[in-house]
């Protein structure tokens, strides 16, 4: 499989899952600073012009939300997700949605403004606004969502690769990790694991 | 189960797979006109003031995305989804997850700008940009994603109720849907369906 990923992107929580099932695969870095994404060679890849994109001998997976459960489902004796249980499945895809639907979104107001407005003073209120949505949706995950130790409780699953990933946008979107101690406590631990550690270095 | 539903929101994509299912449920009714959504009954539902929630015995279910997958995954024998090929089943996911975070995003900019920005100037500009993004994102499915008959080929799936929800977005979002056959034609025979048409007569 190739997986192409950007530094610092969503990607990393895919990458996380394919190392923490022991996955075989060649990391492809696109270079975002030079509009690599956009060009014809990687549309050919993702017409959407977004990572991860992983590419299978069956075709082109996207979407943090699909490649996390794919990997899940493909490699069931790693035991990332609650695979026999419809509804305990479906509560970790609840949250992985929320990540990708809302908080990923709430994220991208901030340098990628132009997706939905034309305006410059639109962009710098857009981006004015982001330490607040993203406060607001981790106060949601600290008190709501998250049941410890890990996202979906006694169990590690991909939902904590994912979890992770965007729990290290927040420094740079102007949130202090401190407010929200579970949280924070789950970044550190995740920080520790080898297969976190492996998908870092390969950034 | 109860289901809690807002006519005309995204809604319908889960309401229309539980009929498909033969689901039996309750529809409760959230009136977004007086922001019933935001007050703290419904938020004891759902924390994030969205819907759908689907309320089980088990706990509360959130995001299409899941919702969907899990009506699918409880009822087999309907045949909603491609669940015994994980690949195939990932496809169909990455298929709902763009609906979820980039086209029903795309969407929310017309009449929500105010989740991600202040200034009225901002809601103008966003509202301005709409039918250019939910154009090009339907370009997209009518070209790329989109096999036919349904979405993910011969085989009828859950991804169909859920692009039909956000396809009759289009006519409101200033889009001609025409410049799209085969998701027109699409649209046309999904409101052909008993499913739908108990779904949509139930808002």
């Amino acid at each position: 499989m190739k997986f192409f990923y950007g530094p610092k992107t969503c990607a990393l929580a895919s990458r996380i899952a394919l190392e923490e099932a022991g996955a075989s695969y060649e990391p492809v870095r696109v270079d975002f600073a030079s509009g690599e994404q956009t060009k014809p060679a990687y549309l050919a890849v993702n017409p959407k012009g977004r990572v991860p994109a992983l590419v299978t001998d069956r075709g082109v997976l996207t979407e943090n939300v699909a490649i996390l459960a794919f990997v899940a489902q493909s490699h069931p004796e790693k035991k990332l997700a609650p695979l026999a249980d419809p509804f305990a499945f479906a509560e970790m895809q609840a949250f992985n949605s929320y990540l990708a639907s809302t908080v990923h979104v709430n994220h991208a107001h901030k340098h990628r403004g132009a997706r939905w407005a034309t305006e410059e003073s639109s962009f710098l209120d857009m981006r004015r606004k982001v330490p607040e949505t993203m406060a607001a949706s981790f106060r949601l995950i600290e008190t709501e969502f998250f049941r410890g130790p890990w996202v979906m409780g006694e169990a590690y699953s991909v939902a904590d690769a994912y979890l992770f990933t965007v729990t290290r946008w927040l420094e740079g979107d102007g949130v202090d990790v401190a407010q929200f101690p579970r949280v924070a406590d789950h970044m550190k631990r995740m920080g520790e694991r080898p297969a976190v550690q492996a998908a870092l270095a390969g950034e």
